[in-house]
């Protein structure tokens, strides 16, 4: 898409982002064939935040939406959010999330953002995680974004189950399944749980 | 025990924890039927430092085994330590480790806390968990202290396996079945793994 005029390629700008609000500038220099300082003018020019501010004023309006968790207790941005159906959030991997040595996510991260997001999609006051299988499948990396899927695959009463998937672009880096359980915040809060 | 003289009650108190470095004041305090005050005059008495003190102690010579963490990697404080073979932590339930609306302790600080313990006590520079099949038995609550042990199953030249428990006292509150692999530095920082 190089050598497109700048009108034709703010528009084009405009029009992805609406439909992938959640592209860096980087993926965009590269899908337009320009600099990122190029993408940064244009969305100076077009009145567009830059990607994590777009991130952070969806995250602000789903979070009003969760019922098991505070918004604060989600690790990771929540940018999309069905109660019981499904739930996708963000994490970029920064210097706090990796090894010293390997610079590679360390594990408990990608674990609390699954998790977390288990918890979350489900529609109920307490939800408490009850096992979980989970596979590492490739190790994420400093700097890279964690998109993290979670759906509702079966939901009774007191328990549902979660398939969870964390990738980086198209490659998955975590699965986990989950069984969680749902109770009565007076069971829990009294003392006594089953 | 009630009833003992001051001098016989610290020369058991002496004698135990030499055997149980880690029990705390309270536990003391019921054990010898006195008050929670007396063990901490005793101590004084004694010279033996806080039960806090005792683990930092203890842990800070632990760390400096380790092989594939950084001694801060590891969450919670590392008490035991046989390389390829098993490992004890500890971990006690902060306002920072509980949901806001149950004080029950997050699931990922009890994964985190067994998760790193995994992969401290395997003898190798660098070692990533590929699987974990884990189970939340009963929730961990604000002030009680997590005792994690790992036991090392099996343990190939590329591959180890890890049962890991946590208790908080007599009962269970976390089990996880741990697959760890080892790696070679290089071919981690250069970008490749299997």
């Amino acid at each position: 898409m190089a050598g497109m005029s700048k009108r034709d390629r703010q528009a084009a700008l405009m029009q992805l982002l609406q439909e992938a609000p959640f592209v860096t500038d980087e993926e965009l220099a590269n899908q337009f064939g320009v600099s990122i300082q190029t993408i940064r003018l244009d969305r100076l020019a077009l009145g567009i935040p830059e990607v994590r501010e777009r991130i952070k004023a969806v995250a602000e309006t789903k979070q009003a939406e969760l019922r098991s968790l505070e918004g604060t207790e989600v690790i990771g941005q929540i940018i999309e959010l069905n109660l019981n159906e499904r739930a996708i959030s963000i994490l970029d991997i920064e210097p706090v999330h990796v090894f010293a040595k390997t610079q590679i996510v360390r594990g408990h991260h990608l674990f609390a953002q699954a998790n977390s997001l288990a918890v979350a999609v489900i529609d109920a006051d307490v939800v408490l995680t009850r096992t979980a299988k989970i596979r590492f499948v490739r190790p994420g990396r400093l700097g890279e974004r964690l998109v993290c899927k979670a759906v509702v695959t079966s939901n009774q009463t007191e328990r549902a189950h979660v398939e969870v998937t964390t990738r980086v672009g198209e490659d998955i880096v975590f699965s986990g399944a989950f069984t969680v359980v749902k109770m009565r915040l007076e069971t829990v809060v009294g003392g006594r749980e089953a």
